[in-house]
């Protein structure tokens, strides 16, 4: 078994941070995304659509897309749950994961692709989606911000993988496209803080 | 317990043919989204973010999002598995959900945001997003109908809530903004029209 990852992107991360709050260790395998080695055959034969990370079973089976290679852990390893205990919650932390993907992760997507120098090599870049995203990235932060008032975590009383998803989307907002959360969001800056402080944060 | 509907979404359709499929039946209520029912303080207060649908529990606990419905059914009712059976199978839909997700219904909702009369009043619609989305979606479909060349359902042998996803995504993509699969995808064909003639589909 081994991980195809990548240290400076921001998916992989999720998939590091998840398994250290499980306590596994996988064997990781760096691939140069900047070198475009994902987009080479023998990769592309592991995962079609050339995405960052891909888990590789010992049976040769490739699952691609972070929150998938998590959900591959959590039925092989249920301690702690990070996906939620029982109907409601499980529901609960999906939904949550679903809001910050679709909204937040999305519009961070959004401003990455058509507002980074970075990226303008690779995408056709249309530099008006960047301030409708950048609002939209803003207004979802503050709708965060709210439902963490009367909550230690995002779905709740336990940390889980909407945490894990919001702090990694958060963090690559923050170091590559400037997305600074407002200051005056204390139950967010609450939150963030004590998910940043944990172990697995440095992973 | 009752579900927050409306007929004319493609998002709420997937919980109703999840439910056919499982065999269960919930009262829906149905919201007005054309009249903007959804943006009005009493459903504000049942999910934030305005999105149909919503699961409203006998506790007065509301799950909002597709999928976060359809986990909590599942979870209730396991059979027959529509998220898949053991870590492998599991993992393998959620892969397969999260591609249709991010992938093709991203680019169904950029087009339909973007390229629709209907949606002008209500977004700042920029036309230049239209044609990349496009071109993205129907490679999309490409590689689907590669990966249904060798199996029946898109995740595997068993029919799965992956194939209620793209379903639903495809038949809102014909139906509102003019996406027509090639007709030459013939596995994409084949599976089209054996998920189509399942009972579930005119949930």
């Amino acid at each position: 078994m081994k991980i195809y990852d990548f240290k400076l992107a921001p998916n992989p991360r999720r998939v590091r941070i998840f398994l250290a709050e499980k306590g596994l260790t996988v064997p990781y395998e760096q691939v140069d995304i900047f070198a475009r080695k994902n987009r080479e055959a023998p990769f592309l034969a592991k995962n079609p659509f050339g995405t960052i990370p891909v888990l590789e079973l010992d049976d040769g089976t490739c699952i691609s897309e972070s929150v998938a290679i998590c959900r591959y852990f959590e039925e092989q390893h249920p301690e702690p749950p990070l996906f939620g205990r029982g109907a409601r919650e499980k529901a609960e932390v999906e939904m949550w994961s679903r809001r910050i993907e679709l909204i937040f992760s999305q519009a961070v997507r959004m401003i990455w692709a058509h507002g980074s120098p970075l990226t303008a090599k690779v995408v056709q870049q249309i530099p008006e989606n960047v301030e409708p995203n950048r609002r939209s990235a803003a207004k979802f932060l503050e709708a965060l911000d709210r439902a963490l008032s009367d909550r230690p975590f995002i779905a709740g009383e336990r940390f889980s993988i909407a945490d894990i998803g919001a702090f990694c989307s958060i963090d690559f907002g923050k170091n590559s496209i400037a997305i600074t959360p407002d200051p005056a969001l204390a139950s967010l800056a609450r939150w963030y803080a004590a998910v940043a402080a944990r172990p697995s944060a440095s992973a």
